[in-house]
């Protein structure tokens, strides 16, 4: 079963790499940029039982490992087959 | 507008930290886990004349900063409004 995490910082924690983003943008000469966010997205190919088992298990990989729910948050998809 | 930028690895190319999410994911349990690949998420909000003129401007920034065309691809999606 494949799941696939995004994991965002939430509002008003500062982001550094996207700061560093813009600035570097900015440098180049990209001056039409008002803002950066960045999304990380984490694919899993995984066994599982049936979907919402899946779901389970990667909401706990996501609490454990993947994000660090102080200061992001998370949203889990299952994908078909 | 809002201009959004899905960058991944070349196939073939070895991603060290979605090696070591796979590890650690391991060692905590989640025995499951068949593989783990990553996509990095670029938003941008910039000003633009119009869709096509970000397009080619979100193409430009990709190409000279946001990815590195060596060993990842990406593609550009540019919302509405």
């Amino acid at each position: 079963m494949k799941a696939r995490v995004a994991i965002r910082y939430r509002p008003g924690v500062l982001d550094p790499e996207a700061r560093a983003i813009e600035k570097a943008l900015a440098n180049l000469g990209f001056t039409g940029v008002r803002g950066v966010a960045r999304t990380r997205i984490i694919e899993l190919e995984l066994e599982a039982a049936d979907r919402e088992a899946a779901e389970a298990e990667v909401r706990r990989m996501s609490e454990e490992l993947l994000a660090n729910p102080v200061i992001e948050t998370y949203s889990v998809t299952i994908a078909d087959r």
